[in-house]
């Protein structure tokens, strides 16, 4: 979508979220971006001669009549020392749809094009503002579900990751130089690589990719949120139990447009993680065999999830299904839960055959609420596994980034191994080159015009 | 809500509307502000060594340990030239929710707390920034659902209603100062008013609130959108209808967080109006008796509609009900669609019970598209009568506004009334008070707390 040779348009966006707010801020960049706003702005002050670097101007909009569209901050942030690298104008208007709508007109009419998705920050990147690490930390901070998800990206932003990529890099282009040394002074033996210090050489820098990887898992429950699955019969209170969890927990979510979803999903807090807490509730309405179905059609779901709930009716003994079901979970994803602890007839020994499973088990009240705070706490544990708060300065590449990481490592291993089985160098020092330009595509030094497309289509526009 | 002894706190929110977008602003306003931003921002600029204002600095918010929240933009607008009159901090962040959310915590963390709804504009306000009449105009701008509301609503932000009114009322002020006069000094004849200039002037002031008043009406459409009503028989066509139309003219909306409906409607723009296009078939379908149902149920949405379209099956003749409903909506709110143009069955003829009511008659095939464009102009121009597009400079005033001129007019006609009576001045005089005082609640220079507050209730956080 995004086409370099575009680059030399003048686009435009409105950066805020959609909807009615306080302020809106529409954004210009690229080579007509100070002509139009000199075109369209009418300064307050008398005094203005022109926009004055980075300084905000109060004035109003106005269309080709030099009627008033809005009153508005604008400032102009010149090149390169702008977000995209370019000469970039942002202007802070009322919030409104037909205000933002009207002045967006304007900067169309005048020749700009509306921005692509990420396109500012694709710019921001081919102008060298940042790497493509960074450019991707960008997203994830705006599509951040957590204060720590937040952090995560926000070391990346700083350019760290990319930082140390170049790194590992560098470590291993040393390797080729000196290989290369090898290949052409055959007998200069003072000079020469040997195998082992090549492995060597090679294995430390596996060794902090391994570390990378290890931290993408120990962060995904933070940076991406996790999916709880509620399984278990109708008659065993799971809306009732997520009713309850959702009084306690609820996080303020706002719906992404264009997810729809064939089962009921809410979102939690627990103590800073987000949960997603899904029922197959919704598919089941559908149906007609009501109680086999909720199992059956949420199985899918079940396979996705984090952690499943094994949702039991403490004051009977486990049905069929709920069983088929634990066994195909098993204990290591799977919590049971006991519910109805407030009633008469509710005995603990209920959960025993789930219990002799492995599975851990929880007895609650989604009635009276008693047990509910230490499950919140079971949940979050059991999501978080042994990984905890993640530290705020770790480097946590995202899945993309771990694919890159995890081909460069192949290569490496695969080189480490040929070394070893005494593979003459100038054949290994392909497998060099591979690796390097494989991480390359991290910081996006060597990036396919589809990985940058799939990378920025995920932006919203105006960033 | 608005309390003036809290006008001394310092008040923070998110300005952007809620969501992920490619920026999100935090203002910080009050006299903690600027103090709160040089402890949470860490320029990247080594020379930085204080903020310039209405200068954009680049740089980091940082929480309590030095930790980087996110990078941002961040300018301070030192009093009285700032949005609230008072020190205001604007932070140009990164849009997400998680983002905004962190760096908010850090100036409540400082001692700011968060605004109340149109807080920021009620201190503008209280401030001297603006009279009232602006501070609602700043709402109706953020609302506008049109381009022609938000230019409605510009010449109202930029001050021209209030000045329009304060100019009648120096006229009416100007009237006591020589009534007193007459009343001190009833033999200086030369000086007194006599009671025919007295009427002239107080007729020439409702001359101009009537010529307000019927702005009001004129551009009611264009300020607060239509309500147009599809009524008819299930058979008629009436989602085939409201579809083909949507397909043509479907508006660009977002929903409004906290209305629920028990109907269905969408919102088209047809030539630059909005018109939102009701259905009652959504309370229908929820009753056994679903043919009468619709007619009955949808009887208040009729009553509150701006324009009722009658759709009948143009291939059959018309039913009772919709002969009932076309009778009690009668002809000047109601508009008669014949569908089904495109069948052979299909008879003009057929709509001639509603066209012997005086109805406006349109025959549109829903299925094949035909009549439709027609039918959009048709309910275009019925719902704006003879409004037409609204001159750019048209003073339009409120709801609000608009009851505050009628009342301030019916004390003006008692006035005129009571002077051609003959009633002696001293008595007149206080009338002439109330009408001053009355036209003063417009500007906002004597304006009751629960009229404010009733006001900037209907702002968002944030403005």
């Amino acid at each position: 979508m995004l086409d370099p040779r575009h680059s030399q348009d003048t686009i435009a966006a409105i950066a805020t979220p959609p909807g009615d707010g306080g302020v809106g801020i529409i954004r210009v960049s690229g080579p007509r971006a100070l002509d139009i706003a000199r075109r369209i702005f009418r300064p307050a002050n008398p005094a203005f001669t022109d926009f004055l670097p980075y300084r905000l101007h109060y004035g109003h909009i106005t269309d080709a009549d030099g009627t008033e569209l809005d009153d508005v901050l604008c400032a102009h942030m010149p090149g390169p020392r702008s977000y995209t690298g370019e000469s970039l104008i942002e202007i802070n208007c009322h919030g409104g749809r037909a205000v933002l709508g009207a002045v967006m007109q304007e900067a169309l009419n005048l020749g700009a094009r509306l921005a692509e998705r990420g396109e500012f920050t694709y710019r921001a990147f081919m102008n060298g503002r940042m790497d493509l690490s960074q450019a991707e930390a960008v997203a994830e901070m705006i599509h951040a579900p957590t204060k720590a998800a937040m952090h995560l990206a926000q070391v990346k932003l700083s350019g760290l990751l990319g930082t140390r990529i170049s790194e590992l890099r560098a470590r291993l282009e040393g390797l080729r130089a000196q290989m290369a040394v090898a290949v052409d002074f055959p007998d200069e033996e003072l000079e020469c690589l040997s195998p082992e210090e090549l492995i060597d050489t090679v294995e430390g820098v596996r060794g902090e990719i391994a570390e990378l990887l290890k931290a993408v898992d120990r962060t995904r429950a933070w940076r991406e949120g996790a999916l709880a699955v509620l399984a278990g019969r109708v008659n065993a209170g799971k809306s009732s139990l997520m009713n309850a969890l959702l009084g306690r927990n609820r996080a303020i979510v706002t719906d992404q447009p264009g997810t729809t979803r064939d089962y009921l999903e809410e979102t939690l807090n627990l103590d800073g993680l987000t949960i997603r807490l899904a029922d197959t509730a919704g598919i089941r309405a559908t149906d007609d065999a009501v109680e086999a179905a909720g199992l059956t059609m949420g199985r899918e779901l079940m396979d996705r999830a984090d952690l499943v709930l094994l949702l039991m009716d403490g004051t009977a003994s486990v049905d069929r299904d709920t069983l088929d079901a634990a066994r195909r979970t098993g204990p290591d994803k799977g919590l049971a839960v006991l519910n109805k602890a407030d009633l008469d007839g509710f005995d603990e020994s209920n959960g025993a055959p789930l219990a002799d499973l492995g599975f851990e088990t929880v007895a609650v009240s989604a009635k009276t609420g008693a047990g509910l705070d230490h499950l919140a706490s079971r949940i979050r544990e059991r999501i978080l596994k042994e990984a905890g708060q993640p530290d705020p300065d770790e480097l946590a590449p995202n899945a993309r980034q771990a694919a890159v990481l995890a081909k460069a490592d192949r290569e490496l291993a695969d080189l480490s191994g040929d070394a070893d089985a005494g593979i003459p160098y100038d054949l290994l020092s392909v497998r060099l080159e591979t690796a390097c330009d494989v991480l390359a595509g991290i910081t996006g030094e060597i990036a396919a015009s589809d990985v940058l497309n799939s990378i920025f289509d995920s932006f919203c526009i105006g960033k």
